[in-house]
Protein backbone atom coordinates (compact mmCIF):
# COMPACT_ATOMS: atom_id res chain seq x y z
CA UNK A 1 0.00 0.00 0.00
CA UNK A 2 0.95 3.53 -0.70
CA UNK A 3 1.72 5.84 1.99
CA UNK A 4 -1.03 8.78 2.53
CA UNK A 5 0.20 12.29 1.06
CA UNK A 6 -1.87 15.15 1.79
CA UNK A 7 -1.16 18.71 -0.35
CA UNK A 8 -2.93 21.26 0.60
CA UNK A 9 -3.19 24.09 -1.50
CA UNK A 10 -4.10 28.13 0.57
CA UNK A 11 -5.14 30.96 -0.58
CA UNK A 12 -4.73 34.90 -0.70
CA UNK A 13 -7.43 35.08 1.92
CA UNK A 14 -5.47 33.27 4.63
CA UNK A 15 -2.16 34.72 3.45
CA UNK A 16 -3.10 38.07 3.95
CA UNK A 17 -5.18 37.31 7.62
CA UNK A 18 -1.85 36.74 10.01
CA UNK A 19 -4.23 35.36 12.92
CA UNK A 20 -6.07 32.76 10.41
CA UNK A 21 -2.79 31.77 8.63
CA UNK A 22 -1.43 30.87 12.53
CA UNK A 23 -4.15 28.95 12.96
CA UNK A 24 -4.09 27.30 9.09
CA UNK A 25 -0.50 26.22 9.74
CA UNK A 26 -1.21 25.00 13.53
CA UNK A 27 -3.81 22.61 11.64
CA UNK A 28 -1.38 22.07 8.64
CA UNK A 29 0.98 20.99 11.58
CA UNK A 30 -1.25 18.64 12.96
CA UNK A 31 -1.48 16.25 9.88
CA UNK A 32 0.31 13.19 10.81
CA UNK A 33 1.15 11.69 7.08
CA UNK A 34 3.33 13.12 4.56
CA UNK A 35 2.21 16.61 3.54
CA UNK A 36 3.13 19.37 1.08
CA UNK A 37 1.65 22.73 1.20
CA UNK A 38 1.22 25.32 -1.37
CA UNK A 39 0.43 28.45 -1.27
CA UNK A 40 -0.27 31.70 -3.92
CA UNK A 41 0.69 35.15 -3.10
CA UNK A 42 -1.92 37.27 -1.61
CA UNK A 43 -1.91 40.92 -1.62
CA UNK A 44 1.99 41.56 -1.01
CA UNK A 45 3.27 41.59 -4.47
CA UNK A 46 0.13 43.87 -5.23
CA UNK A 47 1.16 46.69 -2.65
CA UNK A 48 4.64 46.11 -3.84
CA UNK A 49 4.16 46.76 -6.92
CA UNK A 50 1.95 49.46 -5.78
CA UNK A 51 4.68 50.96 -3.57
CA UNK A 52 7.19 51.14 -6.19
CA UNK A 53 4.68 52.61 -9.05
CA UNK A 54 4.43 48.91 -10.93
CA UNK A 55 1.02 48.65 -12.05
CA UNK A 56 -0.66 45.41 -12.09
CA UNK A 57 -1.86 44.81 -15.54
CA UNK A 58 -5.13 42.19 -16.27
CA UNK A 59 -6.85 41.06 -19.55
CA UNK A 60 -10.26 40.10 -18.35
CA UNK A 61 -9.36 39.68 -14.76
CA UNK A 62 -5.96 37.80 -15.42
CA UNK A 63 -2.97 39.42 -14.17
CA UNK A 64 -0.32 39.99 -16.75
CA UNK A 65 3.35 39.40 -15.84
CA UNK A 66 6.17 41.79 -17.40
CA UNK A 67 9.13 41.50 -16.27
CA UNK A 68 8.96 44.33 -13.66
CA UNK A 69 5.73 42.35 -12.03
CA UNK A 70 7.85 38.99 -12.49
CA UNK A 71 10.44 40.45 -10.03
CA UNK A 72 8.19 41.55 -7.57
CA UNK A 73 6.15 38.33 -7.67
CA UNK A 74 9.49 36.00 -7.06
CA UNK A 75 10.48 38.46 -4.13
CA UNK A 76 7.12 38.50 -2.27
CA UNK A 77 6.18 35.05 -3.25
CA UNK A 78 9.45 33.33 -2.87
CA UNK A 79 11.09 35.87 -0.63
CA UNK A 80 8.60 37.32 1.56
CA UNK A 81 6.10 34.95 1.88
CA UNK A 82 7.26 31.54 1.76
CA UNK A 83 10.06 32.16 4.19
CA UNK A 84 8.01 33.48 6.28
CA UNK A 85 5.72 30.53 6.26
CA UNK A 86 8.63 28.19 6.68
CA UNK A 87 10.13 29.91 9.74
CA UNK A 88 6.44 29.96 11.09
CA UNK A 89 5.97 26.33 10.49
CA UNK A 90 9.54 25.43 11.72
CA UNK A 91 8.39 26.93 15.67
CA UNK A 92 5.40 24.54 14.71
CA UNK A 93 8.03 21.63 14.77
CA UNK A 94 7.66 20.90 10.78
CA UNK A 95 10.64 20.53 9.19
CA UNK A 96 9.62 22.59 6.22
CA UNK A 97 11.83 23.48 3.14
CA UNK A 98 10.18 26.25 1.37
CA UNK A 99 10.54 25.71 -2.76
CA UNK A 100 9.43 26.99 -5.84
CA UNK A 101 9.64 25.13 -9.22
CA UNK A 102 13.18 25.97 -9.86
CA UNK A 103 15.25 24.60 -6.85
CA UNK A 104 16.16 21.04 -7.39
CA UNK A 105 14.42 21.57 -11.02
CA UNK A 106 10.97 20.28 -9.17
CA UNK A 107 8.49 22.00 -11.43
CA UNK A 108 9.47 22.20 -15.17
CA UNK A 109 7.47 24.78 -17.27
CA UNK A 110 6.82 26.42 -20.59
CA UNK A 111 6.37 29.87 -20.98
CA UNK A 112 2.56 30.08 -22.18
CA UNK A 113 2.27 30.57 -26.23
CA UNK A 114 1.01 33.89 -27.11
CA UNK A 115 -2.57 33.79 -28.82
CA UNK A 116 -4.05 36.80 -28.58
CA UNK A 117 -3.04 38.30 -25.46
CA UNK A 118 0.65 37.83 -24.22
CA UNK A 119 0.20 36.86 -20.56
CA UNK A 120 3.90 37.68 -20.47
CA UNK A 121 5.92 35.63 -17.96
CA UNK A 122 3.47 33.09 -16.79
CA UNK A 123 4.46 29.05 -16.96
CA UNK A 124 2.32 26.37 -18.00
CA UNK A 125 3.55 23.08 -16.14
CA UNK A 126 5.18 20.45 -18.42
CA UNK A 127 6.64 18.08 -15.66
CA UNK A 128 6.80 17.90 -11.74
CA UNK A 129 10.10 15.68 -10.68
CA UNK A 130 7.93 13.40 -8.59
CA UNK A 131 11.17 11.33 -7.36
CA UNK A 132 12.79 14.55 -5.86
CA UNK A 133 10.00 14.87 -4.05
CA UNK A 134 9.66 11.57 -2.66
CA UNK A 135 13.59 12.03 -2.17
CA UNK A 136 12.74 15.41 0.17
CA UNK A 137 9.93 13.56 1.48
CA UNK A 138 11.87 10.54 2.91
CA UNK A 139 14.75 12.97 3.93
CA UNK A 140 11.94 13.93 6.67
CA UNK A 141 11.55 17.60 4.85
CA UNK A 142 7.77 19.12 4.31
CA UNK A 143 7.70 20.93 1.10
CA UNK A 144 6.36 24.73 0.74
CA UNK A 145 5.68 25.57 -2.30
CA UNK A 146 5.35 29.32 -3.52
CA UNK A 147 3.44 29.48 -6.97
CA UNK A 148 6.72 30.29 -9.03
CA UNK A 149 8.39 27.52 -11.80
CA UNK A 150 11.11 28.09 -14.44
CA UNK A 151 11.65 27.16 -17.97
CA UNK A 152 14.72 25.52 -17.57
CA UNK A 153 16.74 27.87 -19.70
CA UNK A 154 17.02 30.74 -16.86
CA UNK A 155 14.04 31.94 -16.68
CA UNK A 156 11.49 32.21 -13.77
CA UNK A 157 7.70 32.14 -14.56
CA UNK A 158 4.47 32.95 -12.53
CA UNK A 159 2.42 30.19 -12.27
CA UNK A 160 -1.12 29.23 -10.79
CA UNK A 161 -1.32 27.94 -7.47
CA UNK A 162 -3.75 25.62 -7.78
CA UNK A 163 -2.26 24.06 -11.18
CA UNK A 164 0.85 23.38 -9.23
CA UNK A 165 -1.20 21.70 -6.41
CA UNK A 166 -2.94 19.21 -8.71
CA UNK A 167 -0.21 18.72 -10.83
CA UNK A 168 2.37 18.00 -7.80
CA UNK A 169 -0.71 16.01 -6.98
CA UNK A 170 -0.91 14.08 -9.97
CA UNK A 171 2.62 13.31 -10.07
CA UNK A 172 3.11 12.01 -6.23
CA UNK A 173 0.55 9.59 -6.94
CA UNK A 174 3.24 7.52 -8.89
CA UNK A 175 4.53 6.99 -5.18
CA UNK A 176 1.88 7.94 -2.58
CA UNK A 177 -1.77 7.26 -2.44
CA UNK A 178 -2.56 11.60 -2.68
CA UNK A 179 -5.23 13.69 -0.96
CA UNK A 180 -5.55 17.11 -2.45
CA UNK A 181 -7.44 19.96 -0.49
CA UNK A 182 -8.33 23.10 -1.36
CA UNK A 183 -8.79 25.98 0.92
CA UNK A 184 -9.98 28.88 0.14
CA UNK A 185 -12.88 32.03 0.91
CA UNK A 186 -15.77 30.04 0.37
CA UNK A 187 -16.70 26.86 2.78
CA UNK A 188 -17.37 24.70 -0.55
CA UNK A 189 -18.77 24.80 -3.76
CA UNK A 190 -21.96 26.70 -3.49
CA UNK A 191 -25.18 25.61 -5.17
CA UNK A 192 -25.70 29.59 -4.97
CA UNK A 193 -23.05 31.51 -5.18
CA UNK A 194 -24.69 34.51 -2.94
CA UNK A 195 -25.43 31.69 -0.08
CA UNK A 196 -22.51 30.48 1.71
CA UNK A 197 -24.95 27.91 3.85
CA UNK A 198 -25.63 25.83 0.18
CA UNK A 199 -22.36 23.70 -0.02
CA UNK A 200 -22.99 20.92 -2.14
CA UNK A 201 -21.22 18.26 -0.29
CA UNK A 202 -20.68 15.53 -2.71
CA UNK A 203 -20.01 16.95 -6.77
CA UNK A 204 -19.60 14.36 -9.15
CA UNK A 205 -18.83 14.74 -13.07
CA UNK A 206 -22.55 14.37 -13.63
CA UNK A 207 -23.82 17.25 -11.51
CA UNK A 208 -20.51 19.43 -12.71
CA UNK A 209 -21.63 19.23 -16.18
CA UNK A 210 -25.39 19.82 -15.38
CA UNK A 211 -24.63 22.90 -13.02
CA UNK A 212 -22.05 24.05 -15.84
CA UNK A 213 -24.90 23.89 -18.57
CA UNK A 214 -27.16 25.97 -16.07
CA UNK A 215 -24.79 28.46 -15.63
CA UNK A 216 -24.66 27.72 -12.04
CA UNK A 217 -21.04 27.62 -11.59
CA UNK A 218 -19.37 30.81 -10.92
CA UNK A 219 -16.72 31.66 -13.61
CA UNK A 220 -14.30 32.22 -11.28
CA UNK A 221 -14.56 28.60 -10.08
CA UNK A 222 -14.27 26.79 -12.95
CA UNK A 223 -10.81 26.56 -13.44
CA UNK A 224 -10.55 25.27 -9.93
CA UNK A 225 -12.80 22.63 -10.25
CA UNK A 226 -11.17 21.34 -13.77
CA UNK A 227 -8.05 21.02 -11.58
CA UNK A 228 -9.95 18.88 -9.69
CA UNK A 229 -11.62 16.62 -11.95
CA UNK A 230 -7.88 16.46 -13.98
CA UNK A 231 -6.36 15.12 -10.67
CA UNK A 232 -8.96 12.38 -10.17
CA UNK A 233 -8.88 11.41 -13.45
CA UNK A 234 -4.86 11.14 -12.94
CA UNK A 235 -4.42 9.08 -10.08
CA UNK A 236 -5.44 11.50 -6.77
CA UNK A 237 -7.44 9.48 -4.35
CA UNK A 238 -9.38 12.41 -2.48
CA UNK A 239 -9.63 15.78 -3.69
CA UNK A 240 -11.85 18.70 -1.47
CA UNK A 241 -12.52 22.47 -2.21
CA UNK A 242 -13.53 24.49 1.10
CA UNK A 243 -12.67 26.40 3.86
CA UNK A 244 -9.72 26.22 5.66
CA UNK A 245 -11.42 23.67 8.20
CA UNK A 246 -10.68 20.88 5.68
CA UNK A 247 -7.74 20.07 7.46
CA UNK A 248 -9.47 19.62 10.54
CA UNK A 249 -12.75 18.68 9.70
CA UNK A 250 -12.96 15.47 7.69
CA UNK A 251 -16.80 16.21 6.98
CA UNK A 252 -16.51 20.27 6.26
CA UNK A 253 -16.65 21.27 2.30
CA UNK A 254 -16.91 20.06 -1.04
CA UNK A 255 -15.85 16.20 -2.05
CA UNK A 256 -15.34 16.15 -5.69
CA UNK A 257 -15.67 12.68 -6.82
CA UNK A 258 -15.23 11.07 -10.99
CA UNK B 1 38.77 9.11 2.71
CA UNK B 2 35.50 11.66 2.74
CA UNK B 3 34.52 13.17 -0.45
CA UNK B 4 35.44 16.37 -1.49
CA UNK B 5 32.76 19.19 -0.62
CA UNK B 6 33.78 22.73 -2.29
CA UNK B 7 31.68 25.62 -0.78
CA UNK B 8 31.99 28.82 -2.13
CA UNK B 9 30.97 32.45 -1.06
CA UNK B 10 30.20 35.35 -3.76
CA UNK B 11 30.06 38.87 -2.66
CA UNK B 12 28.02 41.92 -3.78
CA UNK B 13 30.59 42.76 -6.45
CA UNK B 14 29.65 39.58 -8.27
CA UNK B 15 26.09 39.42 -7.50
CA UNK B 16 25.71 43.10 -8.71
CA UNK B 17 27.45 42.50 -11.94
CA UNK B 18 25.41 40.34 -14.37
CA UNK B 19 27.92 39.65 -16.88
CA UNK B 20 30.19 38.71 -13.89
CA UNK B 21 27.74 36.37 -11.62
CA UNK B 22 27.17 34.70 -15.16
CA UNK B 23 30.84 33.97 -15.57
CA UNK B 24 31.03 32.86 -12.14
CA UNK B 25 28.64 30.71 -12.69
CA UNK B 26 30.13 28.82 -15.65
CA UNK B 27 32.69 28.30 -13.45
CA UNK B 28 30.59 27.16 -10.56
CA UNK B 29 28.93 24.49 -12.65
CA UNK B 30 32.35 23.10 -13.65
CA UNK B 31 33.86 22.21 -10.33
CA UNK B 32 32.91 17.94 -10.23
CA UNK B 33 32.67 17.04 -6.70
CA UNK B 34 30.36 18.01 -4.28
CA UNK B 35 29.45 21.74 -4.25
CA UNK B 36 27.64 24.64 -1.98
CA UNK B 37 26.91 28.20 -3.19
CA UNK B 38 26.79 30.86 -0.30
CA UNK B 39 25.84 34.66 -1.19
CA UNK B 40 25.53 38.25 0.30
CA UNK B 41 22.62 40.24 -0.89
CA UNK B 42 24.29 42.73 -3.17
CA UNK B 43 22.80 46.01 -3.70
CA UNK B 44 19.61 45.14 -4.18
CA UNK B 45 18.26 45.41 -0.73
CA UNK B 46 19.39 48.76 -0.59
CA UNK B 47 17.77 49.33 -4.25
CA UNK B 48 14.81 48.37 -3.08
CA UNK B 49 14.39 50.15 0.18
CA UNK B 50 15.34 53.17 -1.16
CA UNK B 51 12.84 52.75 -3.20
CA UNK B 52 10.15 51.97 -0.67
CA UNK B 53 11.47 55.33 1.19
CA UNK B 54 13.14 53.14 4.04
CA UNK B 55 16.51 54.46 4.85
CA UNK B 56 19.04 51.78 5.52
CA UNK B 57 20.72 52.44 9.10
CA UNK B 58 24.58 51.83 10.08
CA UNK B 59 26.60 52.15 13.10
CA UNK B 60 30.33 52.10 12.59
CA UNK B 61 29.84 50.31 8.79
CA UNK B 62 27.88 47.50 10.51
CA UNK B 63 24.21 47.36 9.53
CA UNK B 64 20.92 47.40 11.53
CA UNK B 65 18.28 45.24 10.43
CA UNK B 66 15.07 46.87 11.58
CA UNK B 67 11.75 45.07 11.18
CA UNK B 68 11.36 46.90 7.63
CA UNK B 69 14.70 46.03 6.66
CA UNK B 70 14.26 42.73 7.28
CA UNK B 71 11.72 41.90 5.29
CA UNK B 72 13.39 43.62 2.57
CA UNK B 73 16.75 41.60 2.93
CA UNK B 74 14.34 38.33 2.88
CA UNK B 75 12.30 39.48 -0.34
CA UNK B 76 15.49 40.37 -2.03
CA UNK B 77 18.26 37.49 -0.84
CA UNK B 78 16.05 34.58 -0.24
CA UNK B 79 13.47 36.30 -2.87
CA UNK B 80 15.38 38.04 -5.95
CA UNK B 81 18.64 36.82 -5.98
CA UNK B 82 18.63 33.61 -5.15
CA UNK B 83 15.80 32.35 -7.49
CA UNK B 84 17.57 33.75 -9.85
CA UNK B 85 20.59 32.46 -9.40
CA UNK B 86 18.86 29.36 -8.43
CA UNK B 87 17.59 29.37 -12.44
CA UNK B 88 20.88 30.43 -13.85
CA UNK B 89 22.16 27.05 -12.54
CA UNK B 90 19.49 24.88 -13.82
CA UNK B 91 20.41 26.12 -16.87
CA UNK B 92 23.58 24.79 -16.75
CA UNK B 93 22.79 21.64 -15.59
CA UNK B 94 23.67 22.65 -12.29
CA UNK B 95 20.79 20.78 -9.64
CA UNK B 96 20.56 23.81 -7.58
CA UNK B 97 18.23 24.05 -4.79
CA UNK B 98 17.74 27.68 -3.28
CA UNK B 99 17.27 27.87 0.63
CA UNK B 100 17.33 29.69 3.71
CA UNK B 101 18.57 28.56 6.69
CA UNK B 102 15.34 28.27 8.24
CA UNK B 103 14.56 25.65 5.19
CA UNK B 104 14.81 22.17 6.48
CA UNK B 105 16.23 24.10 9.94
CA UNK B 106 19.53 24.04 8.43
CA UNK B 107 20.77 26.97 10.30
CA UNK B 108 19.46 27.93 13.37
CA UNK B 109 21.00 31.25 14.85
CA UNK B 110 20.30 33.38 18.06
CA UNK B 111 19.34 36.92 17.58
CA UNK B 112 22.65 39.04 18.39
CA UNK B 113 22.29 40.35 22.08
CA UNK B 114 21.92 43.78 22.73
CA UNK B 115 25.17 45.04 24.67
CA UNK B 116 25.77 48.96 23.67
CA UNK B 117 24.11 48.71 19.93
CA UNK B 118 21.16 46.85 18.97
CA UNK B 119 21.90 45.29 15.53
CA UNK B 120 17.80 44.71 15.32
CA UNK B 121 16.73 41.29 13.33
CA UNK B 122 20.61 39.87 13.32
CA UNK B 123 21.43 35.90 13.86
CA UNK B 124 24.57 35.10 15.00
CA UNK B 125 25.11 30.92 13.86
CA UNK B 126 24.35 28.48 16.74
CA UNK B 127 24.00 25.17 14.66
CA UNK B 128 24.49 24.46 10.64
CA UNK B 129 22.37 20.39 10.41
CA UNK B 130 25.52 18.80 8.60
CA UNK B 131 23.51 15.42 8.22
CA UNK B 132 20.50 17.58 6.16
CA UNK B 133 23.22 19.01 4.34
CA UNK B 134 24.56 15.77 3.33
CA UNK B 135 21.41 14.16 2.73
CA UNK B 136 20.60 17.17 0.45
CA UNK B 137 23.99 16.54 -1.52
CA UNK B 138 23.77 12.78 -1.63
CA UNK B 139 19.76 12.92 -3.18
CA UNK B 140 21.56 15.28 -5.85
CA UNK B 141 20.84 18.77 -5.05
CA UNK B 142 23.46 21.36 -5.04
CA UNK B 143 22.37 24.07 -2.02
CA UNK B 144 22.06 27.73 -2.60
CA UNK B 145 22.32 29.75 0.21
CA UNK B 146 21.15 32.81 0.43
CA UNK B 147 22.89 34.71 4.13
CA UNK B 148 19.21 34.69 6.11
CA UNK B 149 18.74 32.45 8.82
CA UNK B 150 16.10 31.69 11.70
CA UNK B 151 15.71 31.44 15.35
CA UNK B 152 13.64 28.19 15.57
CA UNK B 153 10.95 30.17 17.26
CA UNK B 154 9.84 31.44 14.14
CA UNK B 155 11.72 34.31 13.35
CA UNK B 156 13.79 35.01 10.23
CA UNK B 157 17.61 36.82 11.20
CA UNK B 158 19.85 38.65 8.38
CA UNK B 159 23.00 37.01 8.77
CA UNK B 160 26.48 37.65 7.68
CA UNK B 161 27.35 35.21 4.42
CA UNK B 162 31.21 34.93 5.53
CA UNK B 163 30.14 33.12 8.38
CA UNK B 164 27.64 30.88 7.08
CA UNK B 165 30.01 29.64 4.64
CA UNK B 166 32.52 28.91 7.22
CA UNK B 167 30.01 27.58 9.47
CA UNK B 168 28.88 25.36 6.74
CA UNK B 169 32.03 24.46 5.97
CA UNK B 170 33.30 23.56 9.57
CA UNK B 171 30.10 21.35 10.11
CA UNK B 172 29.94 19.87 6.87
CA UNK B 173 33.77 18.38 7.29
CA UNK B 174 32.37 15.71 9.81
CA UNK B 175 30.55 14.37 6.27
CA UNK B 176 33.29 15.45 3.43
CA UNK B 177 36.91 16.88 3.28
CA UNK B 178 35.56 20.28 2.69
CA UNK B 179 37.91 23.22 0.84
CA UNK B 180 36.13 26.85 1.62
CA UNK B 181 36.84 29.39 -1.17
CA UNK B 182 35.84 33.42 -0.67
CA UNK B 183 35.63 35.04 -3.56
CA UNK B 184 35.75 38.86 -3.17
CA UNK B 185 36.46 42.40 -4.63
CA UNK B 186 40.07 41.84 -4.40
CA UNK B 187 42.80 39.42 -5.72
CA UNK B 188 43.56 38.02 -2.65
CA UNK B 189 44.80 39.55 1.00
CA UNK B 190 47.01 42.04 0.01
CA UNK B 191 50.84 42.99 1.53
CA UNK B 192 49.57 47.04 0.50
CA UNK B 193 46.10 47.41 0.01
CA UNK B 194 46.58 50.07 -2.41
CA UNK B 195 48.36 47.46 -4.58
CA UNK B 196 46.28 44.99 -6.28
CA UNK B 197 49.50 43.23 -7.36
CA UNK B 198 50.85 42.62 -3.53
CA UNK B 199 48.94 39.27 -3.49
CA UNK B 200 50.19 37.98 0.06
CA UNK B 201 50.07 34.06 -1.92
CA UNK B 202 50.11 32.26 1.34
CA UNK B 203 48.56 33.44 4.71
CA UNK B 204 49.30 31.71 8.26
CA UNK B 205 48.36 32.52 11.38
CA UNK B 206 51.91 33.62 12.42
CA UNK B 207 51.85 35.87 9.37
CA UNK B 208 49.15 37.32 9.92
CA UNK B 209 49.52 37.95 13.77
CA UNK B 210 52.29 39.98 12.60
CA UNK B 211 50.92 41.66 9.60
CA UNK B 212 47.95 42.30 12.20
CA UNK B 213 50.57 44.00 14.83
CA UNK B 214 51.87 46.43 12.02
CA UNK B 215 47.92 47.27 11.04
CA UNK B 216 48.86 46.54 7.74
CA UNK B 217 45.40 44.25 7.76
CA UNK B 218 42.64 46.00 6.01
CA UNK B 219 40.34 46.52 8.91
CA UNK B 220 37.32 45.31 6.54
CA UNK B 221 39.56 42.39 5.83
CA UNK B 222 39.69 41.18 9.99
CA UNK B 223 36.33 39.08 10.03
CA UNK B 224 36.59 37.72 6.92
CA UNK B 225 40.33 36.29 8.33
CA UNK B 226 39.17 35.28 11.30
CA UNK B 227 36.47 32.94 10.45
CA UNK B 228 39.40 31.68 7.50
CA UNK B 229 41.63 30.63 10.60
CA UNK B 230 38.56 29.42 12.66
CA UNK B 231 37.56 27.19 9.96
CA UNK B 232 40.70 26.15 9.57
CA UNK B 233 41.24 25.48 13.24
CA UNK B 234 37.34 23.60 13.16
CA UNK B 235 38.46 20.54 10.74
CA UNK B 236 38.23 22.38 7.09
CA UNK B 237 41.22 21.45 5.06
CA UNK B 238 41.61 24.02 2.38
CA UNK B 239 40.76 27.66 2.44
CA UNK B 240 41.25 30.10 0.15
CA UNK B 241 40.66 34.14 -0.24
CA UNK B 242 40.69 36.01 -4.05
CA UNK B 243 38.69 36.85 -6.74
CA UNK B 244 35.80 35.01 -8.80
CA UNK B 245 39.57 33.62 -10.91
CA UNK B 246 39.06 31.23 -7.52
CA UNK B 247 37.25 29.15 -9.05
CA UNK B 248 39.15 28.19 -11.87
CA UNK B 249 42.85 28.78 -11.28
CA UNK B 250 44.16 26.51 -8.20
CA UNK B 251 47.05 29.33 -8.27
CA UNK B 252 45.15 32.40 -7.73
CA UNK B 253 44.46 34.32 -4.41
CA UNK B 254 45.43 33.56 -0.71
CA UNK B 255 45.67 30.28 0.55
CA UNK B 256 45.26 30.48 4.28
CA UNK B 257 47.32 27.76 6.44
CA UNK B 258 47.26 27.15 10.21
Amino acid sequence: MKPKLTIVKIGGNVIDNPELLDSVLADFAKLENAKILVHGGGKLATRLGEKLGIEAKFHKGRRITDQAMLEIAVMSYAGGTNKSIVAKLQALGVNAIGLTGADGNLILSEKRAVKTVDFGFVGDVRKVDSEALRNLIQCGFVPVFAAITHDGKGKLLNTNADTIASEIAIACSDFFDTELLYCFEKPGVLANSEDGDSVISLLDAELYQRLKAENKVHSGMLPKLDNCFRALENGVSVVKVGSEKLLSDQNSGTKIQP
